[in-house]
């Protein structure tokens, strides 16, 4: 038997005590959230009105390398917390290769993926401020479920507004978070003005998840005692990510294993910011070296397609502009298009890196992507997410790489989680019906058409 | 922080290395399976038509008290195993109660429930065997995905006959089978005869489970190649599930914790089996007490208003007869009885230890099952199966019981799935729609009528 066990698993007293803000050690950091109206970098006092008071802190500070986890938090984490990381034997069998692949599994919680990392922390601080309640926007209902089961924890209401082409296809993930105590909406809905104007300009629109935020952003801002709460793309969420990948590098040391390279799936970027945050942290510092690669779907392809440029982060243009790789908020990925990773735009923390080169890209089909999940699931026993296959791809193609060059890299891949409510996507595969769209060059220009006109 | 971690985990190493076969501990063994036609005990040349040759070597020894886990299984168990025993502090917290209460949680792992720990075993038996492939049926479809699993692990064939109710209710397990590779038919069928006949006779059944192991042991039994093989009730399947039992006891003993009472739900009895295995054998050979509670559905009550005599263990009355509790082969549970633990019979195992009086056992509503659902869900986290959270209402009621009377009870029970394919059962229950059906004394007349006349 080898030495390496299958599931590197942390004590509960190893759990990281704080989060590590990546963009303390960026020497080019990462652009300022822009007021749309003067072109001013929002102040605390801009954004307070929509986001809770502690997290616009952290939004904003880009020096503070460490933020304490608040003991509640650290209680909630330890219910699902440390988070296995596997070494994949059968995967690395399949393949005969020489490359060792080890995942880090953030799947094995009801919310099915990463994403109640960051919920938590969003609702421990909207109590805190003795808030009633928060709103959101899903996609894939990853993002939703993970807030309605830390809104439930803190006895908060939720509100969620539900991209409606996944309203539709996934009225699972709904029961869950009514289990929860949430209210789901389909987007676009009538309950907004924003949502009543884009339904009236595109009766028969699949949503998209710019337009769920400009609806959950008005629904905060117009309720008393609400705020809004986003699920990725925002500095706050990539730094309470930041535990995965702590706790990646905690259990890798412990074995005295460096990685070669780290793989992640992104779609604003939350998974993959948190997952590289401290390796990222050791390259920018000089201490250490590492290649890094994000995965994003050939039909939504903001970093390798995008451009970097400031950008609103939502379809109603009312939230602050953010410079990012972006689609242009106007964009819609293919109704073709399965499981999450949709969003236009990507983290400023990533769209920096990648923009210095400290990152690479790759772009993926989802047939493609749904061969390795399928693979990935019959040899390693645990269904994906569509959006977790995308790494998983990238991760096999790196690993037949080394078998011809008979290189014995260590990867390291973020498998973000479990597909058991993408089934309807997984039966297209099954019956051979799944099919790729890649936008045309024009579709691409149609997103970016609302793209703002800054020269900055 | 308190001395106990949230999770138990026992290291790689801490695995067990063999099974607990329970009936060489028991002085009343449990009666043999009989030959319908002769009424003698089933030898090993006619079981092995059916079942795979090693599995009825285990099914028939009641003397041997260990059973080496052969490696190839072993390695297969580190995917997902030592499963954790979770302390449910944040329950106990809820319900104000100075017990202290346990799961073992057998969920985190794509079939969603222990029925892979016999998986894994069955097909690796049949394997060894040179078979093609093997056939079972599934009702909620729990042990079908475990099966498929396995048997993709192995590179069988694996045709799985599906109770049609639930392969209507529950679309998305199928897919989950079919991406591991199984082929996925609604019981009862046209492509057995067995089915035919039903069909016939009643066109609009919902199916049951006694109905699809009939077409599943046909099709076995009709096909070179092939053998059946079965998730519950068995006896090789109660030691295949001692693992639970063993892992737990080995997890307790860790941190020096007597369980006072031990509880888990009971549909035909594989996870009760498995998860009181060690600690029955303990109380058997005198060497220390516990009370162990079986939970059963109200709708479906084998042990609490069952018969204790010899059935068929199908409709199709083709099966060996065994000695349990039961409804009768004839029974089928009212149609609005969500999820799985709809069996007519119960293990021989299992049924002698209650007539022993060494067990006991409660019948519960489903509303109630699923007001526990939901309350365990918001305040641990994870979303339970229907079937779990029938132990989870007993636990709950004896930890409101050492409310009342002040004492520390330490209170164990099996957490055996999470429920993210019965949404359909959550959505009833959210919309307040849910019912409950109790059989009446005349129904129960009812499913008896096809009772064998044996005296023994």
């Amino acid at each position: 038997m080898e030495k390496i066990p299958y599931k590197i698993y942390l004590e509960e007293n190893e759990l990281p005590k704080a989060w590590y803000n990546l963009r303390a050690d960026m020497k080019n950091k990462p652009a300022p959230l822009l007021n749309p109206k003067t072109l001013k970098p929002m102040s605390f006092e801009e954004l307070t009105p929509v986001f809770c008071d502690d997290l616009v802190r952290q939004e904003l500070d880009d020096a503070t390398p460490f933020f304490e986890i608040p003991d509640e938090i650290l209680s909630f984490y330890k219910m699902y917390r440390p988070s296995p990381l596997v070494r994949a034997y059968f995967l690395e069998k399949a393949l005969d290769t020489p490359a060792k692949i080890y995942y880090k599994f953030e799947g094995n919680n009801t919310s099915g993926s990463h994403k109640l990392n960051s919920a938590i922390a969003q609702a421990y601080y909207a109590k805190q401020q003795g808030l009633k309640g928060v709103t959101t926007e899903t996609g894939a209902g990853q993002w939703g479920t993970a807030l309605s089961m830390a809104c439930s924890y803190f006895d908060l209401d939720c509100k969620v507004f539900m991209v409606k082409v996944s309203y539709e296809q996934k009225p699972f993930r709904r029961e869950v978070m009514r289990t929860y105590g949430a209210a789901v909406t389909p987007s676009p809905s009538e309950t907004t003005q924003v949502g009543k104007r884009i339904l009236k300009a595109h009766p028969d629109t699949p949503g998209s998840l710019g337009c769920a935020i400009s609806e959950a952003v008005e629904a905060a801002t117009s309720t008393p005692g609400y705020r809004y709460v986003l699920g990725s793309v925002l500095n706050q969420v990539l730094l309470h990510q930041s535990i995965i990948g702590l706790e990646t590098k905690a259990a890798l040391d412990k074995y005295g294993i460096k990685p070669d390279v780290i793989i992640g799936c992104a779609g604003g970027g939350s998974n993959l910011g948190g997952l590289i945050s401290p390796f990222m942290g050791e390259k920018l510092r000089g201490e250490a070296d590492y290649r890094f690669i994000a995965v994003e779907p050939a039909s939504c392809p903001s970093f390798t397609r995008g451009k970097f440029a400031y950008d609103f982060c939502d379809t109603g243009m009312m939230c602050p502009l953010a410079k990012m790789y972006t689609l242009g908020s106007n964009f819609i990925p293919s109704a073709n298009h399965a499981g999450g990773l949709r969003y236009h735009g990507m983290s400023s923390v990533l769209s920096q890196l990648y923009h210095d080169k400290l990152l690479e890209a790759v772009a993926v089909e989802q047939t493609s992507v749904f061969e390795a999940a399928e693979l990935f699931a019959r040899v390693e026993g645990t269904l994906p997410a569509p959006e977790s296959s995308h790494a998983i791809r990238a991760a096999i193609d790196e690993a037949l790489k080394c078998k011809e060059t008979g290189k014995e890299e260590t990867i390291v891949f973020g498998l973000t989680g479990t597909g058991y409510f993408d089934m309807t996507a997984y039966e297209k595969y099954n019956n051979g019906v799944m099919t790729d769209t890649i936008p045309t060059d024009e579709e691409l220009q149609e997103g970016l058409r609302t793209l703002p006109n800054i020269n900055l």
